[in-house]
């Protein structure tokens, strides 16, 4: 049971933007800039770094929210993911997407644990200014979703094969203007 | 140095704010509504939860910025913002407020640091539930707005005095509309 009475049946992040429209409002506006508009790192790429992040933090919502959206970007399948979020190292993704994941990763410890290292080992992977901005911001803005989410003790379905599923409709809806309680 | 090149002379976020305006937006029309809009909370009180989650955080900018706001707005001296810093029980603070700062501190180690006793306590001493939920997302706000600062490497200005001067003119400016550059 949640923290806090919330609107019932909705998952996860869902609920509490439910009951506070001001804020859900900015916090979908901004999740659509960051993982959905133009943008030299692809919507899967993108999806991916939020996913590690939501892996990091322990968010089960979240981390199978965005993986389940990676999945169906990447076309790729869940072990795939699961080897991402475990050992990304390991995977056959671009060494830019490995450095970028790797800054990431430093950034959900906090701030201060990114290393001019890799920032470094980045650009010379190719990664531009823009594309570490992102990429930190995005880890930045999934270390406050995963606490939003968990914070409040919301529920999550347990089925993996639900976001699976519906990640499709997600990927056509986007963060914005979509139903809630679809 | 910033770790990406950023448009000079600006400050902690703003830097980066002025490379992505596309982001910046969405970033500052979320602590308008978190920090400034109508609410049971004070401004003061918001302003203090965002301070205290900075400091945990570590996050010499943020802490400074929003310390310097707190104290503008509850009318009090530097060392009494730092007494909350680091020990807020020993304060004057409210019962209410000492227990929603409780449930910020968890939410800045992890979502699920928050317990229902946390939350049972604040309840007990007043707390509404959607001072809960702001609290929760103003600590997990600030535990972005926190990585994104550090995570990109921006400066600070050194001198804590600086933040206290200028508090009141940002505390008339708000979050939205204002010039990054003034």
């Amino acid at each position: 049971m949640a923290h806090i009475t919330l609107p019932e049946g909705l998952p996860g992040i869902r609920g509490p933007m439910a009951l506070r429209p001001e804020t859900a409002k900015h916090l979908n506006e901004l999740a659509e800039v960051l993982l959905r508009s133009d943008n030299s790192l692809t919507r899967g790429e993108r999806e991916l770094i939020a996913t590690f992040v939501s892996s990091l933090n322990d968010c089960f919502f979240c981390q199978n929210a965005h993986g389940g959206l990676a999945q169906h970007y990447l076309q790729c399948d869940m072990p795939y993911i699961d080897q991402v979020k475990s050992d990304f190292q390991s995977t056959n993704l671009s060494p830019k997407l490995k450095a970028l994941l790797s800054i990431a990763g430093s950034v959900q410890k906090g701030g201060k644990h990114v290393t001019p290292e890799q920032i470094e080992r980045a650009r010379d992977v190719g990664a531009t200014d823009l594309e570490i901005h992102d990429t930190v911001l995005i880890a930045a803005a999934f270390c406050m979703f995963n606490r939003y989410v968990d914070g409040l003790g919301t529920w999550a379905p347990q089925d993996r094969n639900i976001y699976i599923e519906r990640a499709k409709w997600r990927a056509d809806e986007g963060y914005v203007n979509f139903d809630l309680y679809k």
